[in-house]
């Protein structure tokens, strides 16, 4: 009986996805699903992005929380286009209806790049299609190299990843090389990004690719 | 629909809660159903927990994981008595049904307190009563101190609080201040302990304070 109304949901879900995806595709915006622990450093890791492609890519941002607006006040501050969505009855992930409610409202004319940060959380978000075109898990060094055995859906049906808070690497536990291979023993296609949304260390190569991915969809 | 679903779910699984409550009053075992994101530090604050109980109080614990057994092994490595719970269908949060299985085979006579470490996810696991005496929050200093704003069900719901990861406070941008006023604002009565489960700082209190729930167990 759940499984079969969870089912339901997920047809449901992916249907508007597809709708959501015709759009996204005929404005020519790369729409990226940012996934994380609570506290990874996803707004920070979007602002840092922001920063480094002025001049070369327009950028908005739709934020998922389960409560507050903290992180659109913090991007809407620095001049960012973004909206806010809270989930429906406190909901653990972001859904394709909220997403295509949120983007009636967003100018993605004028967007090159669309993030989408989802709820803080390794599990739900993983079953819920978007319509983006990557789906891109960030993982923090102080939440230890052991992620990819403990959450393995999330680090299987990512596109890419970023290791996020390197800056931290010198006052945490973390066994890099461990890390790396638990991803790949999961995932092997996945790019792995290693930066600090504080010192700006690996923002270039992430912001080079990411361009990359740009043209892709320019082109398309 | 899907809202019946979930109502039918809760009540099913609190008259579980209640029988597993039962036992562990018949046993005199004080339950703690830790709750945290991923990654914050709960298993290296349980092993600091008993390493500072030593001699004082007898500890179990049961791990709650949607994948893997790496935290049980750490604690069975240690000598220390678990159990691993992977949860059905890689479900977001333990629930009293799991809790019910697993202490069928676990020695509760021998034990005066049971930590449930709970699946790492801020939102999922506050609806589900496992029959515990105190719901315990750990969060961590990486993951910043707006937290409380972000998931306020756990914080509004969870009797007591670690702050865990203090050492980490000279190398990340968090204010502890700003914080606890944010807890208070949600939650008036919650203990908060801060703690370090690196260097030991703080753990004295806390387990001085988890001495004192004890023996009102062990009174009654």
């Amino acid at each position: 009986m759940e499984l079969k109304v969870l089912k339901n949901i997920l047809n449901a879900n992916d249907q508007i996805a597809e709708k959501n995806r015709r759009l996204f595709r005929e404005k020519r915006v790369l729409v990226i699903n940012l996934m994380a622990s609570p506290g990874a450093g996803k707004t920070t890791f979007i602002m840092k992005t922001i920063e480094v492609l002025k001049g070369k890519a327009e950028v908005g941002v739709i934020e998922g929380d389960v409560s507050s607006c903290i992180d659109t006040q913090k991007l809407s501050e620095a001049g960012i286009e973004a909206i806010q969505i809270n989930t429906t009855g406190g909901a653990c992930h972001l859904d394709a209806s909220m997403i295509n409610t949120a983007i009636s409202n967003l100018p993605l004319e004028r967007m090159d790049i669309l993030f989408i940060e989802n709820v803080g959380n390794l599990i739900c978000p993983g079953d819920f299609d978007l319509g983006e075109n990557i789906k891109l898990l960030v993982s923090s060094t102080p939440e230890g190299h052991d992620k990819p055995y403990k959450y393995p859906l999330l680090f299987t049906f990512s596109d890419d990843l970023v290791l996020s808070k390197t800056d931290l690497l010198p006052y945490v536990s973390f066994d890099t090389q461990g890390f790396e291979q638990a991803v790949r023993g999961i995932n092997q296609k996945t790019e792995i990004f290693k930066v600090s949304g504080l010192t700006g260390d690996g923002m270039d190569r992430w912001a080079e690719w990411l361009l990359d991915q740009l043209q892709t969809v320019k082109s398309c």
